[in-house]
């Protein structure tokens, strides 16, 4: 029995139901809103916003949790697996809520919109502190919610991170970034000191915008998205988003003298599509209805666009006709010379940009730097240079400006401090995932065939069909027997970089 | 003073916000969502569907309503000019649904999309029996609803009426009716005759549908429409729809071997834009920012289409553009033959493939039928009988089969008894508005110098910023000195018409 439960179903139904018009209105005002309608648009949003936060956070709802607490303590309530999933999940976003301020959370919600213009204009000026004060303030109060959430003296900073990955607190990242540092950050100079020998000039050609689409539309099929349950559309940053695993929109965007830049955002995107549609039918219209975590998110999107996106196997099959297309363009670049061009690394000052070899130095940068602002270890004026000082101990260069540094992000002006390490965590999750897929599909035949489905129906039944009823440690401990082992990702950027670059 | 109005306004904000969800819903359902979405969406939808209306039709806004007529009364509560009619509007709403036992409303509200795909079906079989169980049972509560809303002995088709067109009731319409069956039917006659002299065979050459779009595209801008604050796409029938004055959508369709469909769908839609970006800033986040009514909202839009689209002082200044754009298709077609052609009268079965002579006679049919019904007059079954019979002895033809004859359109499905009639008043008012311009503006020369912002700002001042702010006579009386008289229309397609065919 569980009817305590069944009086949770119409918050949650309106809940998912205002939850995506938000979705739709979001993806809207990407890839196709008028330039002037925000304005306005934006008084809908908020009125939305407020509504999905009261069917949520009310007296009844809390009553409703506590009664089924107690029927589950006094045997009276039995839920099945999903409910109890969604009972937990409710639980978890109830209770990070409930013990914030109403009044503090209410400020904080209205600085965050301006704090994003701030910002915005900050890096367009190339100013950073104009954006200080900001920050200061959007730091102050993400150190009050911590502090409030923190449960049995929970470092601050580790509260946040568990919020985008149960389980990987500073003790399991220290660990990982620590092996990064010590393992990559030396491979990265061989890797630089050859990196003329490796020539990508070609990617630079011009490349008709209309066959760019062409050809992305295709590789994703190709790859896997089911156009009947998505679309694909083009936005300045490339996203995924979904209503219900039978609307899974991602974009890409394109650029004339860039080949590469909307083949793997386009692949990238697929892989976070294909993780939506995989959601089984139960789930997809609950709040478990979408992929588990940021991170888990991420190691599908780099599996697809890295691991396999650019391994030889995969562009056996079809080198000739991305060829085809361009065969003026890509006339004197045969598949060998391609499969370098696609996996040269060079040290960068963007972090979007980055190749797979510097990404992770990337975020290991923001790590330490949140890190040292939850522990009181620097002050926000100091940041600029802290940030440059660790761009040139890493990566080896140094920063012009902060729009190119410090600036470059959106993430710390919507005040989402533990969101960057899910990033280095996906990109780690994808090459753990490799290691175990080798073992139990033919891999490589089944790129050089183009047998996707093999791949993705393998994926599906183990992670994907579950949304966010097991998080990622325990997907990852089913299906491989083993929990987050960064080891497999050093192993594979060695590897894989050392022969690119014939070390 | 407006306290208790004040109380109103946060049921307004979320009824509005919500609705604006369900229009973009709508909006995304009809131009872009995948194939396989709806089962999913249309969950989504309910819920918001069903939120929307409970906003309203509840407790605590029928109180403040009624707090507010007592306020008034006793001159405690002043509204201003946009209260009044904001609570007017409410308060009409508000009674529509008031004396319909929920329990009814709701078995209709769920029988609609059932009907709507036997309709969908019925209508490619071909066979009206399997729709006409269907067709009775929403007959049955139209008229039982028309019934318990009708006051001091209104009869319940003008009920039914006056939801689509305040103040057009039976005598009205029996009135433009008798007339355009007096005047139009045997100027039909008149012009069927000359037909062969007219040569419209060009209109199905090919033409580049990449070229139509820019076309479009271009068109509408040129008319009016403003891009900023909307967006031109394609969905198998044209619609408008707009979540406010900054974001106004429009969408037209192209077909190879139809030149003037796309042209003429895309200037039609875009007089129902211009009519929406022109409402004023101070309504279009309330219940009064739309157009006023069908009837006004259709008089846009065709007065755009036909009035002066079809025009040659129109197509002077930008018909040579056309010819640029399909110069091999268009090279024996000199402006005089274009315009007869665009303006070439036809007696057809399909509605909304008709032209501007013979439009009206397709409404009378369906006026009349529906008079019929709600008098008791005659029986479901042997309504395709009488539908054949009155388009033999109006248009001059007996439609072929039903698909083309009483299936061809959805709104019987959908309830909406009382509807066709304003697309014919919308037509005649175009006809008034006209003649009214013409006395205030040098419209020719407008058209010839292709200065649409001088007419687009006359009809914002007169008619497009009021919103629901006035009704259609209102209007029209504020405007023309003169409320609805279908006289102008006679004339102005009696003119029109003998020119053409030179009678």
């Amino acid at each position: 029995m569980s009817e305590k439960f069944n009086e949770l179903k119409p918050f949650l139904e309106k809940s998912k139901a205002i939850n995506a018009s938000l979705v739709l209105f979001s993806w809207d005002n990407e890839t196709l809103a008028p330039v002037d309608a925000m304005e306005n648009t934006a008084m809908i949003i908020e009125v939305l916003s407020n509504e999905y936060f009261n069917t949520i956070m009310n007296e009844n709802v809390k009553r409703i949790l506590h009664e089924i607490e107690d029927g589950i303590s006094n045997s009276s309530e039995e839920l099945n697996n999903i409910e109890m999933g969604i009972y937990k999940e409710l639980k978890k976003n109830f209770e990070k809520l409930e013990n914030i301020p109403a009044s503090e959370y209410s400020a904080f919600s209205s600085l965050i919109p301006r704090a994003n213009k701030v910002w915005a204009k900050a890096r367009e000026n190339n100013n950073f502190t104009d954006f200080s004060d900001s920050l200061k303030k959007i730091v102050e109060y993400s150190k009050k919610f911590a502090k409030y959430r923190s449960k049995d003296g929970q470092h601050p900073y580790n509260v946040l991170l568990e919020d985008f990955e149960e389980g990987f607190t500073m003790d399991v990242l220290d660990d990982f970034f620590g092996k990064i540092k010590k393992e990559i950050v030396p491979l990265l100079q061989r890797v630089t000191e050859k990196n003329n020998e490796i020539d990508k000039n070609y990617n630079n050609r011009n490349f008709d915008v209309n066959k760019q689409k062409e050809f992305s539309r295709w590789i994703s099929e190709y790859v896997g998205f089911d156009f009947n349950r998505g679309v694909l559309s083009e936005s300045a940053h490339p996203f995924t988003t979904n209503l219900h695993n039978h609307d899974v929109r991602i974009t890409t965007h394109f650029f004339e003298n860039n080949l590469e830049s909307a083949i793997f955002s386009t692949i990238h995107e697929t892989g976070h599509a294909i993780y939506e549609q995989g959601i089984m039918d139960e789930l997809t219209q609950t709040i478990l209805g979408e992929g588990t975590s940021s991170g888990m998110h991420e190691s599908q999107s780099r599996f697809y666009e890295n691991v396999i996106g650019r391994s030889k196997e995969f562009w056996i099959p079809i080198y000739e006709k991305l060829r085809e297309k361009f065969n003026e363009e890509l006339k004197d670049i045969d598949l060998d010379k391609f499969i370098k061009g696609i996996n040269k690394a060079h040290p960068g000052f963007i972090r979007t940009e980055a190749d797979e070899l510097t990404y992770c130095l990337h975020i290991i940068v923001r790590y330490e730097i949140e890190k040292m602002i939850f522990n009181e270890e620097a002050d926000i004026l100091e940041l600029p240079k802290i940030w440059n000082d660790k761009y040139e101990e890493y990566l080896g260069i140094r920063p012009e400006n902060n729009s190119v540094g410090i600036l470059q992000d959106i993430h710390w002006s919507c005040g989402e401090f533990g969101y960057f390490p899910s990033y280095a965590v996906g990109n780690a999750i994808a090459a753990q995932l490799l290691n175990h897929i080798k073992k139990e599909l033919p891999l490589e035949e089944c790129l050089i065939s183009g047998d996707f489905k093999r791949i993705n129906d393998y994926l599906k039944e183990h992670i994907h069909q579950y949304g966010k009823l097991k998080n990622t440690n325990q997907i990852l401990i089913d299906m491989t027997g083993e929990e987050f082992n960064p080891d497999y990702y050093i192993n594979y950027l060695k590897e894989k970089y050392e022969k690119i670059y014939e070390l």
